[in-house]
């Protein structure tokens, strides 16, 4: 039987490469006698792991040379309460909600700092950007906090706010879990990128941290050590030990992602131009088909999460039912929005997506 | 080649059989053409792995059902922070000192409340337990905290305190990182325990904190929603993303462990009576060399983390060697001890030992 598509919002499919290779190397890794998950964290062999996964990140994001990259723990939900301890001050930070992520952010910075909500598309419904002529922006913010692509929403900044150009001399910090190496980042623009590793890195567990150098070194006294930024960094993210399997795992999709090809096209760029044509084939079917819907606003619609209706509810568990029948799975959207959602991330290939639109032209002439 | 054996103090050794298991369900975890690492965490597929588990490891060490389970992340160094977020209501608080973890855990405390010292053995060099009599428990402490088995200097609590009989009402705290799942923990004794997975249980990445549950909803305002144990507790761990694939190897060591048989004994029993004739069989050999040495009180060694010395520190690197050579891998001392340190976890079988002893023979034999 071939492998299902799995449209899990997170954590979600993997290359099958991938998990190939980790399943090859679970014994014994290159020839070391060891599981991964048996090494010392500060043995030679983890070391090369850690060091080649950063390099390769490096690489495929063009991360330059004065941002740190940390690996922690604890996900985005833990994030939205370390970062305000790393970086706050205790001060004023600007937070812009466009969705349940940014939501939960800005709520839980309150314990730490004087959140501004400098913007919000409640009033849409979470359903097309905030205008930068809406968003107020503090004087002396210690930061601007964005979430560049909402996982559960469906909304993605395909161009990242200029901070500069909205009369704001904080740095911009974006939460990008659900979109990370998906497409470039234009590090001019931000200070710090975070986000979970369970939608287009790896297994959950993991968590990213890119952040430019001067920004170390003004934690809050009541910062938990092993999550503090300048400590964190200092030890090469072995402050404590680090989730090294996968960050093992996250190594892999990485070498998966710089091998990639798509016409002239390699690594992110093969990446970026195949989430392109993934996403535009999905939406493109839905706004035709005069049975499905999608309500975000066009030019903010997200290439990875694609949340959609069908034209009644009473449809949706016969429409999930057929779907896994199909061998596409995990459609079920959340329940904060209802009907369904597709997420379509690095891993997901073309022909999974062309498998699910399949299954929509039929079951819409089904039930249409 | 025979797999080698693997000293590692963390992460360690897990049992051959898991690691096959793992890899046998690297791509399609029992038929639902997914591996555990792309499965939703609120899926039927992995909430039922969470629990199988859980109510597994509730088996083996009989934990009573009004202590909850919760699993969480960033390891035992985390929890120094976390735990006093959660306990301590920024009051006082009894810390143990036995060694390098009980240090850092009480200087970790001290961010959030007010630390009384209540006994060490520094003066000994961490190598006996502070006597009883010598501790100065408060009389309004929030907990008790003690290591109940320090994976560096190689102390373990055989007998957990008795709080009571000491004169305290508070409740008593463990971190038992090194030594949780190795015998059965007392209960009567016992209100929090805490510990990362790498060790005895499964990869890093992956903390386990047992707690009684009137302890719980105590937090202090800074404590992150996504470390809050009632909040964890309330979620079933999944307040956040857990590390699924971390939960699930956990789970496979746990039924691991229930599997197990040394004679009449089953399951705990078993793993605890082979880890008694393990230790013995390594001290017994160590104090009989006139060659290797250990310096820590006998009725206090740990059954888990063998810390030796060899005559003189200019033979390390060719005994380190040599061990390398005949597949005994990770036997380098932390370097705070210096030496050796052999740790033989649950998976480290009883030939494992009887290899480390017979190489330890041959090259007391060629350099005595």
């Amino acid at each position: 039987m071939p492998r299902p598509f799995n449209f899990s919002a997170g954590p979600a499919t993997l290359p099958e490469e991938v998990l190939r290779q980790a399943a090859d190397e679970m014994l014994d890794w290159h020839g070391s006698g060891m599981s991964v998950m048996e090494m010392s964290h500060r043995g030679k062999e983890f070391i090369s792991i850690a060091q080649q996964a950063e390099a390769d990140l490096r690489d495929i994001l063009a991360i330059p040379s004065h941002y740190k990259v940390l690996f922690m723990q604890g996900g985005a939900i833990a994030e939205n309460a370390i970062l305000p301890m790393n970086l706050s001050r205790g001060a004023r930070t600007d937070y812009v909600i466009t969705g349940s992520w940014s939501q939960k952010s800005a709520k839980e910075a309150r314990k730490y700092c004087d959140v501004n909500v400098a913007a919000t598309n409640e009033g849409d419904h979470h359903t097309r950007m905030p205008a930068y002529g809406s968003w107020q922006l503090s004087d002396d913010a210690a930061y601007v906090h964005v979430c560049s692509n909402e996982t559960i929403h469906g909304l993605e900044m395909h161009e990242l706010p200029d901070l500069a150009a909205l009369g704001s001399r904080a740095p911009l910090v974006i939460d990008c879990s659900s979109h990370i190496t998906s497409r470039p980042i234009d590090w001019s623009r931000v200070a710090v990128a975070y986000g979970g590793a369970q939608k287009n890195i790896g297994p959950a567990g993991l968590t990213l941290v890119i952040i430019r150098e001067d920004l170390l070194g003004q934690a809050l006294p009541i910062t938990p050590s092993g999550f503090n930024y300048q400590t964190v960094a200092e030890h090469d993210s072995m402050y404590n030990t680090p989730p090294t399997y996968a960050w093992y795992l996250a190594g892999l999709v990485f070498q998966w992602i710089k091998a990639q090809r798509e016409g002239e096209l390699t690594g992110l760029a093969a990446i970026e131009a195949r989430n392109v044509a993934k996403a535009s084939l999905l939406y493109g079917y839905i706004d035709g088909s005069g049975f499905y819907s999608n309500k975000v606003e066009k030019a903010v619609r997200s290439r990875m999460n694609v949340p959609f209706f069908l034209p009644s509810d009473s449809l949706n568990d016969a429409f999930l039912a057929g779907a896994k029948e199909r061998g596409l799975l995990q459609l079920k959207g959340h329940k904060s929005v209802g009907g369904m959602r597709a997420s379509i991330y690095n891993a997901m290939p073309l022909a999974g997506v062309q498998a699910l639109v399949d299954y929509l032209k039929d079951f819409a002439q089904r039930h249409g």
